[in-house]
């Protein structure tokens, strides 16, 4: 099965394609959609729309993974990167596929085995997890891989993490 | 010109269509786009989203209307509207609409004259603008209707308001 990962953002998205079989991943692709703050906010967001929906086409992934957003305190911020959230998921549902979220302690627990887990302990078991030579960079895209895995590994639990 | 007007939300999306002719306005269409909260809500966007599109269609408007979204405490409400508006917004660029936004108390000031302003006072002067028999219902369609007369009449300011 291909699966569709996303670390939601508006000034960078990350991105994978990993492929799953049993407990087997195989990173297909990955990488970070990036828009300048001095475009104008809708044609952003259309940006992110289009190069989404081009991965799509190409990689014909069944599954959207998609961090939960959490925001402490920056109300403005929460919108701004809401609403990207908003047209990233809408591009993985206009193209048929089912949307499932993690919290980040979720992702940290399915890929490090412990919820609490450091950035940098993330990144190093996502390498190791996909056979990578190196560490996904930037965070956004070891961000993106990580819960493209999680997903994948909580596979049998599927309709827990439906978004609602 | 042709204007279209949102007043953003998840369960109730305000719309409307009105024409502008100088300081003359006209209302051809308005209304609610209603979701269920049972709906998951990634359908619940696409339900929005493809309305949205066949709304553009039935009319072709030039511009998109939108009111700023504003939230002192709840983080998650922002998320959550911020992501359907976003959404909201994508709709009107897919279809080359340009988009201008506008703060709650711009659109009264515009409305009524007054940026301190009643919402009461803002139902009455969109009845009596729009030449309507009854005020609109729900708040969510006269705010609609009220974000559109905001541009109309601001069109020689405009690209003060283009979002950003």
């Amino acid at each position: 099965m291909i699966i569709l990962g996303i670390d939601p953002g508006i000034a960078i998205v990350g991105y994978s394609i990993i492929e799953c079989n049993g407990n087997k991943f195989n990173a297909i692709d990955y990488g970070a959609i990036r828009t300048d703050a001095d475009t104008l906010f809708p044609d952003r967001i259309k940006i992110i729309y289009d190069k989404l929906i081009e991965i799509i086409d190409k990689y014909n992934p069944e599954d959207l993974a998609v961090e939960e957003l959490f925001f402490n305190k920056n109300v403005k911020t929460a919108i701004k990167v809401g609403q990207a959230r908003g047209v990233e998921i809408l591009a993985a549902v206009n193209k048929g596929l089912k949307i499932y979220e993690y919290t980040p302690l979720q992702i940290k627990q399915a890929v490090v085995g412990y919820g609490r887990a450091e950035k940098a302990q993330v990144q190093e078991m996502v390498k190791v997890l996909l056979n990578l030579k190196e560490k996904p960079k930037p965070d956004d895209v070891a961000d993106a891989l990580a819960v493209a895995i999680c997903h994948g590994s909580s596979l049998k639990f599927k309709e827990s993490f439906r978004m609602k």
